[in-house]
């Protein structure tokens, strides 16, 4: 457990929550400030700061949960039309509490809850270059 | 495969990409129409037309393969300052492809991208009742 920990405390049972869904690696609870009606959250019980501190095994019970979830907001009195996930990995991304936890929004046309900002249209050659400098970077993993 | 599929005929090598990684199960290239410099997505091999048709096992696949894009993006030469992951999951939220795809969008202050809606503020006993519906409809997943 981390120092002052929000989602740490939801986890020990330590601060309220609305609790969705948990197993031996994962909990869902209701985001306390809903962009919409039914947004919830899927965290690691782990601490985990932020993505560089993720397990990779938990990659696979953090989004399948979001998946589970997803399916569960479907069947759900709140029948959303579509679902929406998201994740702020780091201040400048809109991370705001220390401990990953990746969005599930439920979502209706018209909701007012989407994307802000523009597409751009570089040319191939652009394109390719940004490639070529993920790839490398993918060498010191 | 599925008719049509862009991202099938990429996976297939018979439409054009910038691509930056690829194993087994999944594929990541970048995105045509970056929202900021080094966008870039990461696709199952398999068609999976949206969360409801991705086989779970790959859930690990595609979210470790973003978790691993993240880092790779920030020690590459773009050094953003932050990540977002997002997924639109149905045309209400904004799916246009019609092939599961996780977004990794680096990010820096200021770039203009951001989430678009506004949060509410409701009581625990709101909360609770959502927390309610959506386990009900766990138990018919």
């Amino acid at each position: 457990m981390s120092v002052a920990c929000i989602f740490c405390d939801i986890v020990a049972g330590k601060a309220e929550a609305s609790p969705v869904f948990e197993d031996e690696h994962v909990m869902a609870f209701m985001d306390i400030r809903p962009m919409t009606p039914g947004h919830l959250l899927v965290i690691p019980r782990q601490h985990a700061t932020d993505l560089s501190e993720l397990p990779p095994e938990l990659a696979g019970p953090l989004f399948g949960t979001a998946q589970k979830m997803a399916a569960a907001l479907r069947k759900s009195a709140l029948k959303p039309a579509g679902i929406n996930l998201f994740l702020a990995d780091g201040v400048a991304a809109g991370q705001e509490v220390f401990h990953v936890h990746l969005h599930v929004l439920p979502r209706n046309t018209g909701d007012g809850f989407g994307l802000r900002g523009s597409f751009s249209w570089p040319h191939r050659m652009s394109l390719d270059a940004h490639a070529a400098q993920i790839r490398s970077a993918c060498e010191f993993l």
